[in-house]
């Protein structure tokens, strides 16, 4: 499935998303749900400072926007970073069926559970998103742990 | 952590919320979060139907609605309904340390997998509980398997 679109444009969606969060002054994790043919469903970005919401990660941002819809099999979740338990609950719940990871160095997920899952996962090491995670952990940990549910 | 507190009357809020989705048109899940005195952080309950948003299931709008928080290892998840891979992500994704469910008759989610991840589990198999899901996935099978990810 993944093979039939261009994973790197699909990846530059969910880092603009990623960045703008980040200029809202937001956690720069930026995700895109798409069909398979790459035609995009719906994207979104980590809104807990912005909305004041602990419940808004990239994926969820991501998944609302594409609104209601009675088949995921054939989509895919672009995500800036590994998804973490919350997010691959969603994607396992859903069905959905592709997820492609901006980066999995600065923080591990759930992907590799989703893999064993029978969702098709490709995680593109994409240095730009190790850059910026890097330097916004370093800025901002306590907001970072606070994301990842990380208790002092 | 749950001994502390009676589980019956936490259940008796989510019921409340399950039942108010119920009369707006939606589907009757209801969730709320407590500390471990059982003190109520937030209260919420399923709003594909009503929001017209595929995100928020019933424990992500408690969950949202107890505001951000750093630590949730003393809070303790109420629900009407073993909570889905999502709603499960999101306990072990923040740390949540108890969840109560209130039937995994109609549904079985991932309230195992969370027990065996150090979540103290408590099912209540509550008769109220069963019946209302069991009616409603009666009437409405279409949007209950939408709300689940499966697919026709």
């Amino acid at each position: 499935m993944i093979d039939m679109v261009d994973t790197e444009s699909l990846l530059e969606v969910a880092y603009e998303e990623a960045q703008r969060g980040l200029a809202e002054g937001g956690i720069p994790i930026g995700a895109a749900l798409f069909d398979s043919a790459g035609n995009l469903l719906g994207r979104g970005h980590n809104r807990r400072v912005q909305n004041d919401d602990p419940s808004v990660h990239a994926e969820t941002d991501a998944f609302r926007d594409a609104g209601r819809r009675r088949d995921y099999r054939d989509t895919i979740m672009v995500t800036t970073l590994s998804p973490c338990w919350y997010c691959s609950g969603l994607v396992r719940q859903f069905g959905i069926g592709a997820v492609v990871v901006g980066e999995a160095r600065t923080f591990h997920g759930g992907h590799e559970w989703l893999a064993e899952n029978g969702v098709t996962i490709t995680v593109v090491d994409d240095p730009r998103c190790v850059a910026m995670m890097e330097k916004f952990i370093a800025e901002r940990p306590e907001l970072w742990f606070e994301d990842i549910g990380v208790a002092e």
